[in-house]
């Protein structure tokens, strides 16, 4: 196993005294129960943002925390759920009197601690809305997963509803939302390698040098087809297809596309990627009104990429487009 | 080898079309010769700064490319200089009355390249200055290298010379100050594995299980030693120290620094990095003022990492924080 880390058993802890160093602008981290929330939290009547999920996903979640985005992320050990208790304590972290939203990936342990987490909060009189993302089109059900996982559309959806957040609409209305964003996002990913949890020290699955896995979960979840090795312009067409056929995605729309890096990909391949989308979509009548091209949710060192298309009305990208400040992603300050 | 592409020829090519497409807000893209330059290009009175280098180290140099930072890049094929021809024909895109800066890493073929197009470009009547980047501490000549190689300060020069031209400095002031921030920057960089040029088909270079090699160049060239595998905080010990020494930083140095990815590297293992970094300098007396962690100036998809520290004055802090506006860096607009 060759990674940039000391302990196994020290890499999150490592990583968020990092963060904490590097982003005090934006963030404190809180330890036992870890936590990443804004400098500026809680923002009195404005309703609170928090996400998490198993680490290794790294800028999501806790690269989005910043205004116009999260008010919390709450991170796990590499790939696996964090606990009740972290969630719970930065929903009270965040809360200013408007309620919390928790932008859930469908993963079965963050559902239900999350879960626990938002009947704890409401004992302590905190008002509590959760929305599960699941927009991967992949697979039904899955490793750690009943229904569909939970994937790009997250991020997607932590940037909208944060600038919805940001402009002061209540509980009810950013959680409708998020409900918005994640019936119109899907997504799907592939891998050509595996990644390597630093506490397992060895490759997830077993990936031959001329084959690749379509579908891939963000943990390394079996797909839809392990196959040869494809061009570029193959698994692209691969990937798009099988998304715009699921909404359906239909001739006019305008999109929110997001071609993301799992972690090993160079970007130079990313962009080859994203010229092969656009001309598909073309060819659908789908058009591409803004983008993201980059590592944003990914599988530790992984080599491979996901798509994401969320269809985008006018209040979508009216919120794309407002202003973020976060480590991972920022515009417009 | 397994990448996202269709044919190694058509790699670059389909990467620009693909940055064509995706930000055309921020810039054109000229093929045959092929250069990357701002939307807004040439911009009258204003000194226009151009870089360029083989491809395969993205976002630089393409990536860097908008307000207050580059006016154009010039991609050569795979780790191999771009030609005289693309240098010469973006000189005259970016033009706009005050002179040209050309920011040349110190690779013999670019450097060749580059003098070649700043005499045709003045045989033509634009006035060039020439500033040769050559920060990294690893080793003094190298394959394609006579002297220090360029590397991580060539971003940091790139992002605060933008500021500069911006501002209407002049070309002889703004290549002064290029020329004070590569005597003031530092780097050295490592790899725990090689990359893959697609057009070789098999890694640059072979690198055991159980090995390393510090002090690797951006094309994974040799470094100073290769070792037995360390950890995070050893490795970082020795990259911060040998770049430390080099300058040397001294006690009450305020700098700029960037912990890079090499592409192949998780954002969470940068981040461990940066915490052991700051610790290390805390320890001499040193205060990073500004910070970038991710994959700035890759090696496709190498694992391994590199830092720069770069000393910084009041006029490197004012010109950094300025406004930027491009694909791979952005803040402020």
């Amino acid at each position: 196993m060759k990674k940039l880390i000391n302990k196994p058993e020290d890499v999150v802890k490592e990583e968020l005294m990092g963060v904490a160093l590097a982003h005090s602008d934006l963030v404190r981290v809180h330890f036992d129960p870890d936590y990443v929330v804004r400098v500026d939290a809680p923002i009195a009547n404005k309703v609170g943002i928090v996400s998490g999920g198993g680490s290794g996903h790294e800028p999501m979640h806790g690269g989005f925390v910043g205004m116009g985005m999260l008010d919390a992320a709450c991170p796990g050990a590499v790939f696996t759920s964090p606990t009740p208790d972290q969630m719970l304590e930065a929903t009270k972290a965040v809360d200013g009197g408007a309620g919390v939203l928790h932008i859930v990936k469908n993963y079965t342990g963050d559902v239900l601690n999350f879960e626990m987490a938002a009947e704890m909060a409401q004992m302590e009189g905190i008002e509590v809305a959760s929305v599960v993302i699941d927009d991967d089109v992949a697979v039904q059900n899955s490793t750690w997963t009943a229904g569909r996982r939970g994937v790009g559309t997250t991020v997607l959806a932590e940037k909208i509803c944060g600038a919805a957040a940001e402009e002061g609409k209540s509980l009810q209305d950013v959680a409708e939302l998020c409900r918005k964003v994640n019936g119109w996002g899907r997504s799907m990913g592939m891998a050509l390698t595996s990644c390597t949890v630093p506490h397992a020290g060895k490759p997830t699955f077993d990936l031959p040098e001329d084959q690749m896995e379509i579908g891939v979960g963000i943990h390394g979840e079996p797909g839809r087809e392990r196959m040869d090795l494809k061009t570029a312009d193959e698994i692209t067409e691969m990937l798009t297809e099988a998304i715009v056929s699921d909404l359906p995605f239909e001739k006019g729309d305008h999109v929110i596309a997001m071609v993301n890096g799992m972690g090993g990909t160079p970007l130079i391949e990313l962009y080859i990627v994203y010229h092969k989308m656009v001309q598909i979509l073309e060819a659908h009548g789908i058009f591409v009104a803004r983008r993201l091209i980059g590592n944003y949710i990914t599988s530790l060192e992984m080599a491979g990429c996901s798509i994401t298309l969320l269809k985008a009305d006018e209040e979508l990208l009216r919120y794309w487009d407002a202003p973020v400040k976060t480590a991972g992603l920022r515009w417009g300050v």
